[in-house]
């Protein structure tokens, strides 16, 4: 069973994210790092004690369509409510709406555990944040007075529509109406795929934030206007009216995430109010959504960055629990001297064999690379919005460059972690009792959704690395190198060859990116699109090897030598790739490109 | 749908695996070149027609077990029969028991048809292919003459069982007990789980091979014995008898193949018969039945090494049919062309799109080098058989050498093409009515049973690479050098840097070699075996571009270009993968045995 890493969830924060100094530094209020532990300690028991226990039976009875509504899993809806009471659902909230408004990173550590107690109960409450977001950065005072408290206590959920049948990654393309009203409302009409959490029975109402194209529109994004759309009308009062003109027509059947309805949303087909219509309010200006829905989309992304590491973690601890238990063969004695863990059949626990070894420590520390990069992106959020002038703008940056690498690195690192976590199992990881099968089935669609990870890889190569004319990822470039050098400055044994391996991989890093933006400069984006993806997976690895440096390097305590050996292991067997990576980003366009006559 | 390559398959078995040559020589009787077009062009037709129909249904529907009796998915039992009806389990099964005698190759080329149509129903006929091979091998003329006319013809299907709850990849480990009886049969006691179509309802017969250990056998793998165990006792005259002392006890609830039944067997517990204990005869001599049971696992492990290419061409087939409809954003032009396929929306389909070619041509890449090595190591098998003296045992070694690679890394890469596979459909991938998930749920369980893919990496480091003292594994680099040269000496632009990159891979394939069995000889295990599976991977990146390459220079006719163009990809974006897992081979092991503190 799951028990959340809090102790390395706060060292993550503290010392590689850069929570410490923050703090230091007067940057985020009066949080005290006891407020942060008693936060991390007090979700870390919760997301292991009650959220776990009900994941199986989300995965196993999933979310249900009867006779028009949608059904939780047994327990979930006293769970969501006993979350909600515990205050998890206002932690970033805005404080004038009840929230308590704390730092974005201590949303992520929490959700980390959530995410990996149960990615389909979280994706609830994740849509939920996001609306919350939206609403502040962009709707009228009178929506978010009438609608933002509830969501902050959780009483209400939120849902965010984008995507339809023709329009996923290219959502300019959707078709979904707006009609305007003379009292200043707009009527809604057309049909969304994908919705999660679109309906439920745990909340009371669900306020839909829905992208749509009003008549006169420009076509593609610039003619999108984001509205907000509540499955129950809501009165002055706040109290509930009558039913909007939306349902849930259908509910998807997936690989996993079983708990998490995902539905096709009908708005407008005159099934609920008196003439056909969904009634939506304007949130932003009108054919301006899609600066709003962006206001959403980069938490979420960074949120769905989140489920990456919370499966990983969760794989991680599960498969390394079981290869201890389980006893097979007889290990080679290591170093030469005998295997000291060796049971009464004569049989070694399978952590003993070189080759299960090798695969848990990959896990391991893929697990921490990905979990730092996301909270070093949240960090960013964080003093993006919370300090001033200069500062604020390169943490915006910061923070925007790394959010795609935070999206697709990690949920890559999610997919590959649970796989060897399945791996590990032998025949057991197969079968479905185990548990390690589903958390890969519901790990997989967290590099599909919020945007494929391909895309991650085109928002990172042409929007990002141009930020500042490349002086924002060369500026972070510089700021890993002082980690190298601190490595070697260290002259500790235990480093092994991390100092020249991590620059070597900074080295890569460095003309991969020089590159990109020299062949962008030149105008040959189809040359630059083709080396997106090993790009960023080049981006990740040396940002893993570059953190876990880090870490190392802050440890002065117990746990520096197991962090020690964890950034030699990164450093001497995982990012050696970035070599090929930049090989592949440099030097692949061209053979990709002659390749397409076997795609005609 | 799936599509048999019908083209493709022959094409790589004759050009590339060795066919034309051993036809040429006559190393194949008198098969001809137009038996095995009609052979792979009818079982094409079957596979596509006939078995992949019926491939989500017994996902959805799966086996079950009803009061005892394993009932199979709808319209499998037909199926089964029509398949039977049309020759195909006979194909290379012994002639004078009614088989075709047909070499191993258009076994294993069959196999990947059948496969691609569903996995869940070729486990099957899988298992009774291994059970006439090691009757053939090792049983007695009166058990040869007993059983194998009816598992030849289908009428029968046989099983192997091997796991125990203790025993998994420690085959040496099992408990299952036999005892003599006076009249030269075997009383057989004991739980056998993980057995692949244990029971159904498809045969009229189920002959099990089971392991079990004498009262008076030596401990560990030199006391097993092995033993044929039918669930319906077989009279003189060949009909039926009663109920042999054994049954199924419960199905396993997979990930995936959910068609396929793995039952827990339970022998000689008294409820059939009227004594407890299951009946059996003994399949060659007492104590040996390892070495038996080897003869059925070799052929078995290419088998599932077949299960890997499959599921990798039907996700390439599916992901490359849906995205040239699948229409999403505006591609950027290619080489300053302006983009040819442009909808009239204005979108591009997304195979257009650069990241989306990447995934794409690298899955076509990976498959036809898992394909080309599997097939490969099925010539080297016939030509074990059909050759002499040095041949043989030449074939012989090349056989036992490629076996390791072809199963895993052939299984490697049928995950993770299904995986990019998934990842290409976006959104729809994740949905399981799309059937891009259900690849993915299938192939995952490849790479563990018939022995782990790290079971295979040792086998390959600790047995293999030492045959004949290293001559084996260095004459094959050796081979395969003549490939580099042979592309360098052709002077075609179309290969790029094909040659030199190849060459690059090769010497990093004979310094991890050499590292490995100087290691070895130093005793040095734990050191080698840390580095077993980036070794594995690594000669399978190697053996792609190889193989690739021979195939490109074999094709003088119309498919060159698209050849040369795929063999350019995989040795400029693939290979140069190989120079990391040298590195992590050669270097990584010490900083593995560092990180073990991590595990304590």
């Amino acid at each position: 069973m799951y028990k959340a890493p809090v102790e390395e969830i706060a060292f993550t924060l503290r010392h590689v994210a850069g929570l410490s100094a923050a703090l230091a530094n007067g940057r985020l209020g009066d949080l005290s790092e006891d407020l942060v532990d008693a936060i991390l300690s007090e979700a870390g028991r919760f997301a292991g004690e009650e959220v776990a226990p009900l994941s199986p039976i989300g995965d196993t009875q999933g979310a249900r369509l009867v006779e028009g509504k949608v059904i939780s899993p047994d327990g979930w809806v006293d769970l969501y409510k006993a979350w909600c009471a515990g205050g998890w659902n206002g932690l970033t909230g805005p404080e004038e709406f009840g929230g308590q408004g704390l730092p974005h990173m201590l949303n992520v550590a929490t959700l980390e555990m959530w995410n990996s107690a149960s990615i389909g109960f979280t994706l609830g409450p994740t849509l939920t944040i996001g609306a919350i977001e939206a609403l502040m950065a962009h709707g009228s005072r009178s929506l978010q007075e009438r609608y933002v408290e509830k969501l902050v206590s959780g009483e209400w959920t939120g849902t965010m529509n984008l995507t339809e049948p023709q329009a996923g990654s290219d959502v300019g393309a959707l078709k979904t109406r707006a009609e305007r009203r003379a009292d200043g409302t707009y009527r809604i009409f057309g049909q969304k795929i994908y919705i999660t959490w679109g309906d439920h029975d745990a909340a009371d109402n669900i306020i839909h934030l829905v992208l749509a194209r009003l008549p006169d529109a420009p076509a593609g994004t610039r003619g999108i206007s984001l509205f907000l759309v509540p499955k129950f009308l809501v009165n002055e009062d706040g109290s509930l009216g009558p039913r909007n003109d939306l349902f849930c027509h259908s509910l998807e059947h997936k690989l996993g995430i079983h708990g998490s309805p995902t539905c096709t949303m009908i708005y407008g087909d005159g099934r609920f109010g008196e003439e056909p219509g969904a009634i939506g309010w304007l949130v932003g200006e009108e054919n301006k959504g899609l600066a709003c829905m962006f206001t959403m989309m980069n938490n979420a992304r960074l949120a769905v960055g989140m489920q990456g590491v919370a499966t990983a973690e969760a794989a991680t601890q599960k498969a390394i629990a079981y290869a201890r238990e389980r006893t097979q063969g007889r290990a080679p004695a290591w170093g030469g001297a005998a295997s000291s863990a060796q049971a009464a059949s004569g049989m070694s626990p399978i952590i003993e064999h070189p080759d299960v070894a090798r695969m848990l420590v990959t896990m391991k520390a893929l697990t921490q690379g990905a979990r730092a990069i996301c909270y070093a992106c949240a960090h960013a959020i964080d003093l993006s919005h919370r300090a001033d002038g200069e500062e604020a703008r390169h943490f915006q940056e910061r923070a925007a460059l790394l959010t795609p690498i935070a999206k697709a690195f990690a949920t890559d690192v999610g997919v590959d972690v649970a796989s060897l976590g399945i791996q590990v199992h032998g025949g057991m990881g197969f079968i479905e009792e185990t548990g390690a099968a589903r958390l890969l089935r519901d790990a997989r669609i967290a590099p599909i959704y919020e945007g494929t990870n391909g895309i991650q890889a085109i928002d990172l190569v042409v929007r990002k690395l141009p930020l500042s004319t490349g002086a924002q990822v060369r500026g972070f470039i510089a700021e890993l190198r002082q980690v190298a050098e601190a490595v070697a400055a260290s002259n500790r044994d235990g480093f092994g060859e991390t100092a020249s391996r991590l620059s070597a991989s900074l080295d890569d890093l460095e003309a991969a990116t020089d590159w990109l933006l020299t062949r962008q400069a030149e105008g040959a984006l189809a040359e630059a699109l083709s080396g997106a993806t090993p790009y960023l997976r080049l981006f990740g690895l040396a940002l893993t090897g570059a953190y876990l440096a880090k870490g190392a390097l802050a440890d002065a305590a117990h746990g520096a030598e197991q962090r020690i050996a964890l950034c030699r292991f990164a450093a001497e067997n995982l990012i050696a790739e970035t070599a090929a990576l930049k090989d592949r980003v440099i030097h692949g366009a061209a053979s990709l490109a002659a390749a397409r006559v076997l795609l005609a």
